[in-house]
């Protein structure tokens, strides 16, 4: 094809930015939220293809697998059961929606409930997609403040009653209470409760996103808010992107009716795929313990090799608490250094990480904070990224002044 | 979950209407595009997901594989591959992206290409999903006549004419040229040139929506308008759901990469689900010949069962052209018969059909004509589908008087 017809001046008013053309991973890639690929299960997921082909392969030629736009029945079954085995509430099928992915959820949630205009409420740093939609949607970000347990229950309610005083009901809380992202704390069941009984005071309803719930390592967690009394108000989000892979593209929501409803009125595409749907389903309702655990221990391992790595190239300059869980770290550097001006010369070098500032409501509260994701490169990568980011930072700022124990040039 | 909670006087303002709860499939469905549960090559699928599971299955830790937001390079080139085979013009996979099914391919155009007021030219009867969003994003349709091949280039003329007196220059032509829906009419190569030179002349880019193409049972078939010389305003569209499978959603779009760079900074979903791009992009590398042989060779037999039994159902009261190819018949009834008035009684009595004015730009000229889609049911359901809609048609419109050799009570 050639570019000999101008498309460009028929293009809409006020579409968001194109895409420029990919150009490949990073060599030394902690971005986003890329997993392990030795922790795809591949010999499982080739025995449930070839058992779920076998069984319902014929149910491919309809629309949805003969199940219905809340997604496959058998993949909604797991899910039911997994949440009542492992966050603590059991919904029924049909209170769950298969998305493709939770992004989808969250958009398709925030299409129903926002107009522009509308005031909600997010944690100050959280997840960068979530903050994209909320902002497409034209919404009034107010961010509450975060400590070592999660959202502050008590910043919380500083903010609704200033809102109430305004007469501003915003229209949600959305938190990720499980492995936050980015700051990967666990919100322990106390704080649930307040947060809970917070939100419910003022009506408004909170969205959990609990998309990396399934990879804290410890042996017990608090449970979904969902399983607390007094949790009508509660919208749950989660994914297989985490624990299993990102490309198959598989979220759900659990919410009532009413708003399945609506969301499924703006869904529109057909449904979700359903070859991922049967043959997650499949693998999962026989392997998620299995699964889970050797994950796990490869994730865990790979945040151990970047505390060590960032501990020798960073030293005291990379400030950290040390995640329970989940593929992140969130790391605060010397007041000198400026994340988003750290970006480009560290692509440069071939190390890409996600700056602070896009991963906050306000992002000059962020601005020497990065995000690094250990799951996907291998140790040998993990290490020699650090300090490449290391050498770059140095150049770039002047910290870490020392590192792996020799003092750097100045 | 309970609905203590009222979410609903939350909703954003100007939702479409929510969905009503699944209710399963009806016992006669020709409706929609399902296709034939015994053409899904089970047994090559289960050998494609084996063999890339085995070669790729690691990259399913990354977002799109690894291969970046275009789809699935081996898709893409297994694309390129067969559009040069079978429709004449060979884009570069780079100029392909792949969609979650073709509706997703128009939802990324049309919200491209239109602002609210903006003029589209359709044809009169065509794809009630690309109605359903052109009218989503406040378009202007207007509807050009179709004879029996395909869209009139000489009333295409017309109507570009008279919107350029007015000073209107359209968005975009949109023809689905090979198998026309719902009229399942092939443009032959000639109309196809004189559509090409029309829009040309006027400056309107041409959507081509070639998602029946593979199902044309005739050995030869004219190729697509993208393979025509002066075609470089043509955009091409296409999907797997017709020929393979609805349910696992895989479409594509050709165009100009800054288009695509468009649509990719819309698309925003993290990818098209990976599992279903790589089995399928293996499968069909091996198989597409074989494959669609044996599809079509069902199709065309399900095609004269369901002729068979509308003759012998509906005699001189049904009128229809015999289709070369896809899974449609597109039939006009007498004078006396609504639709849209027929398709509540007759889902009463388990046949679901799709109403001919909800195919059309202006559903008036419509009222009497259905679609049937008969490539999901059995040939025996296709019989006494066929026969139960005579029998409910009769009791409500008087029509067909005859049937099966038996005058009816009236």
């Amino acid at each position: 094809m050639s570019n000999a017809f101008d498309y460009q001046s028929l293009f809409a008013k006020d579409l968001p930015a194109p895409a420029g053309q990919w150009g490949g991973f990073a060599k030394y890639n902690f971005v986003g939220g890329h997993n392990d690929p030795e922790g795809i299960p591949i010999e499982g997921l080739i025995a449930s293809a070839e058992r779920v082909l076998r069984r319902r392969g014929h149910t491919l030629a309809t629309y949805n697998l003969d199940g219905g736009p809340l997604g496959d029945p058998e993949l909604r079954q797991f899910l039911a059961d997994k949440l009542k085995q492992y966050r603590g509430f059991q919904p029924s099928p049909d209170e769950i929606l298969v998305t493709s992915g939770s992004n989808h959820a969250l958009t398709l949630l925030f299409t129903t409930l926002l107009d522009p205009g509308d005031t909600v409420i997010a944690e100050e740093h959280t997840y960068a997609g979530a903050l994209a939609r909320m902002n497409g949607r034209g919404a009034k970000i107010i961010g509450a403040k975060l400590d070592g347990d999660g959202l502050r229950a008590d910043h919380l309610a500083e903010i609704l009653e200033a809102q109430r005083k305004k007469g501003v009901r915003p229209k949600f809380i959305y938190t990720i209470p499980t492995i936050q992202n980015p700051t990967s704390t666990v919100m322990p069941v106390a704080r649930r409760r307040e947060v809970l009984d917070v939100s419910r005071e003022y009506g408004v309803p909170v969205i959990e996103d609990e998309c990396y719930a399934d990879l804290l390592w410890d042996e017990t967690w608090p449970n979904s808010m969902c399983a607390m009394p007094g949790s009508e108000h509660v919208i749950h989000v989660g994914s297989f992107s985490k624990y299993l892979s990102p490309a198959l593209r598989l979220g759900y929501v659990v919410a009532p009716w009413p708003v399945l409803g609506q969301m499924l009125g703006l869904k529109n595409d057909g449904g979700t795929s359903a070859l991922a749907q049967m043959v997650v389903a499949d693998f999962m309702r026989e392997h998620y313990d299995d699964h889970v655990a050797a994950l796990n221990e490869r994730l865990k391992r790979k945040r151990d090799v970047l505390i060590e790595a960032l501990e020798e190239q960073f030293g005291a300059a990379a400030e950290f608490d040390v995640p329970p869980g989940g593929i992140y770290l969130w790391i605060k550097l010397p007041e000198a250094v400026d994340t988003m001006k750290l970006a480009a010369p560290a692509a440069a070098d071939g190390v890409a990480f996600n700056p602070g500032p896009q991963w906050s409501v306000d992002p000059n509260t962020a601005h020497r904070h990065l995000r690094l994701c250990f799951a996907y490169p291998s140790e040998e990568v993990i290490r020699e990224g650090v300090a490449k980011l290391a050498e770059v930072c140095h150049r770039e700022f002047g910290v870490p002044i020392r590192s792996a124990n020799v003092a750097r040039e100045s």
